[in-house]
């Protein structure tokens, strides 16, 4: 893809892409990966790649979720380790909670490459925040032997482990596919959900929505769990915050 | 992928995914080509997945630009090989006109990868169409010793034939790069595009914009192209036409 200067406008598009296209390079990625990638940067064109006002309130929803759950996990699938593996796993730092690989696709191979480049991450997310350096390093990296299974779910996406997806009361799962989160939802768990599509059935089945771009959210979100990020709404209308957010796009086109 | 069934309601768009991971394991795609698909769809989901009223007049317009052209071309790139090129080279056998391939990310390998699978493609599609097959046979295919440049243009993709794209007066280019697109209305030629993004630069610069997918468009472009397809308008208002696609499409979010 050639070297792009960091003052080019479309600058963090370009740079997802790329370090989408070397992680499919290192076995991480299913086939599909890199076209379910392009479908989120067409509805991100059309958020004009900025994170609008209805994403922060869901931002801060989620955060305030997280935070009040008994028991939370952040859900991780090829893309997701791509883009935001280390920032993430700053969240479950500061969360003290696991992070699990789940995904649609999987092969031992892509979850040996999952699993190794989380490790990765975790020591260059110690590095890169000192402070949270012994939490960082505490942070359990699940996946490789799962023990559970999520109900009424076919295939080995439905594979997870006790410790991990099938105890936790809130999930927070960038990128999730419709199927699983519905039966996420239908065991009665609170699942934050990230996803450029506000049209999607992921997007219409979670508790929380953040219609916005992972590496753009992620650290606004980082940045509320170091505070804190208050109470959350028990009345929060997920469908309201996704026509906020559709108007947005609406715009775009107008 | 796995196998998926023809009464799969995403039957079609499940096997241009298919079709073009294909291609890139063949080494006929760029990194960005998949990405670029999955923006694509995007808009096609929008779209519904069928071709709108809107398009069918652009692709009527597009036929009857190419019928009345004095020189025309076909211009492919790695995708539109991938999806259609056995079809695109029956367009080029009708309108008696060659197929060129132009690439942006030009190396030898997936030029000669991209040459190889548009020879094959010739011989399927005169098999597929037996009563063109003498005029399927005699499509030149050109790219492989480009002898032009596109002025304004830098890099590789500037390379181009003086019997293709540099000498047509209306040039027939699916998947076009917004930068090319202008290079090519700058030297005066007609540019039908087909593009499933109107908002795109390539849409809103070209002469016609078919915004419609491309694997449901051809066929009905060489329906039309196989009857006399009537003739152009001069005053077509390419704009007008990419508003009544928008308006399709945002009645997909309402």
């Amino acid at each position: 893809m050639g070297e792009v200067p960091e003052s080019h406008p479309r600058y963090a598009s370009l740079m997802a892409r790329k370090m989408l296209t070397d992680a499919a390079a290192a076995g991480m990625l299913a086939d599909s990966a890199l076209i379910a990638h392009g479908r989120g940067e067409a509805f991100d064109y059309l958020l004009g790649e900025e994170t609008c006002e209805p994403a922060r309130d869901s931002i801060a929803e989620t955060a305030a979720r997280l935070q009040s759950s008994e028991k939370c996990v952040i859900s991780v699938n090829g893309n997701t380790v791509a883009l935001a593996g280390s920032q993430l796993i700053t969240c479950a730092a500061i969360l003290n909670c696991p992070i699990e690989v789940n995904i649609y696709y999987r092969t031992p191979e892509r979850m040996e490459a999952l699993l190794s480049a989380l490790h990765t991450q975790r020591q260059q997310a110690a590095e890169q925040y000192p402070e949270l350096a012994n939490e960082i390093s505490n942070v359990d990296i699940l996946g490789a032997s799962p023990d559970g299974r999520i109900p009424n779910l076919d295939g080995p996406r439905a594979n997870c482990h006790s410790d991990g997806i099938l105890s936790a009361d809130t999930i927070l799962v960038p990128l999730e596919d419709g199927d699983r989160c519905e039966a996420l939802i239908a065991m009665g768990k609170t699942v934050c959900v990230i996803d450029l599509n506000p049209l999607s059935r992921t997007a219409r089945t979670a508790t929380v929505t953040i219609v916005d771009e992972l590496t753009r959210c992620v650290p606004i979100l980082i940045e509320l769990l170091m505070d804190d990020a208050g109470i959350h709404h028990p009345d929060w209308d997920n469908e309201k915050n996704l026509q906020d957010v559709i108007n947005v796009m609406l715009r775009r086109f107008e």
